[in-house]
């Protein structure tokens, strides 16, 4: 049987969601609590690579087992062989040749931007804290040029290869909740750092430094120095997948 | 002038909020930051005692200075100074005479209780979790027994030696909000670790252990031997101080 799995992380202690030997990875420590409650899993797969530091609340894992798994039960003891900083949400039976990752048809980012001069001593590891005063209006009136099929070269890191930069995004939204700036954004891909410098860009005018019509241009320009900064990885999280 | 400043802290990394020799308290780190920023802050003295590992949102020191602090940069100065696990939310000039401690005429604390076989990997240092199911609405029922002028010595630590232990309790409320069970409790005082021992107690409530209206013979009982167990204080916040 193919198993999906869900879990959610703090990215914090982690260097990324990929196997790389010697580094505590979130696909390593996956791979070896599955294997020890079952014992021949084999294609263990995991629906995206993630940058060190980036959280999720919802990623998965998809796995092949000759065995019948109670998947009831399945959670409580992967999560009792798992760090506490990974916990097993959910998990179901997948269709045959189900691919966490070539399976997926979009994945949905958020990031948290808190506009405060003063952390919160509670959350401070999951957000990105901005002081100067942000106008969410402004912010989320740029995102909507985000939205439809672009080159979204302007929003790739400098030192990424990829040739084909075009990628759909079918939503994109800002909104505050107190001090709290949500950028929410849906796509059938994303280029390398590209929602940290989508953010990185809003702010730029969410401070009124462009105008939220300037980001056509930015996109149009297809070159990484027209956008804004690359934000900080602890603001973001993948909070959905979509099958 | 006399000052009070309004924190809030992350309780995981500290022996309490008293000052004690050799130990990180909450008190000791705020005496270091203060006495760097306002080196004649004298007469500091803050709102409560809390346990180790308990948390507070709102927590209130006073102190007196000859200076003129601009208050407004103030709580900035500090939260330089400060551990990331203690920031100051605001400050503002007292009345004469104001004592953190005395002049509080009631205090609330929230505890967060986690009902849930599985752990959330983002939060989890900020609640009791508790996978047997409960009823909320039995919960509040019982609650409401707390409300009023009683004797409390059945909800009070075994080691304590406190005499009078009538305490008056403002109100009392259990709300369910997805898979969080939360207590509110407003009281004009507590006993050493009474509201930990009013969680334990609701918890029997809310699995059916006790019916609501026990509650009322386990306060008449006087003995901490008929109330529930202590539960653990990660999940205890002091929430609101009246004064």
């Amino acid at each position: 049987m193919t198993v999906k799995v869900k879990v959610a992380f703090d990215g914090t202690d982690f260097c990324g969601s990929q196997v790389q030997p010697d580094r505590r990875t979130v696909f390593g420590e996956f791979q070896k609590a599955l294997q020890t409650v079952v014992s021949d899993a084999d294609n263990i797969k995991a629906c995206s690579r993630l940058d060190s530091g980036v959280h999720a609340k919802c990623f998965w894992f998809s796995f092949d087992t000759e065995k019948q798994l109670d998947l009831h039960k399945f959670p409580l003891s992967l999560n009792a062989n798992l760090p506490h900083d990974i916990r097993v949400i959910e998990s179901c039976k997948a269709e045959e040749g189900f691919h966490a990752r070539y399976s997926a048809k979009g994945k949905e980012y958020t990031y948290y931007i808190k506009n405060n001069h003063i952390d919160d001593p509670f959350t401070s590891k999951y957000y990105y804290r901005c002081p100067q005063k942000l106008d969410a209006d402004a912010m989320n009136e740029a995102a909507q040029y985000f939205v439809g099929t672009h080159d979204f070269r302007s929003f790739m890191a400098r030192w990424s290869k990829i040739i084909d930069c075009h990628r759909t995004v079918y939503s994109a939204q800002v909104t505050r909740q107190d001090d709290m700036i949500i950028f929410k954004v849906c796509a059938d891909g994303y280029l390398y750092n590209m929602v940290r410098i989508m953010v990185g860009t809003l702010i730029w005018a969410g401070t009124g430094r462009i105008r939220p019509q300037q980001v056509e241009e930015i996109i149009n320009a297809c070159h990484r120095s027209k956008a804004g900064p690359t934000v900080p990885p602890e603001g973001l999280f993948l909070t959905d997948v979509l099958y």
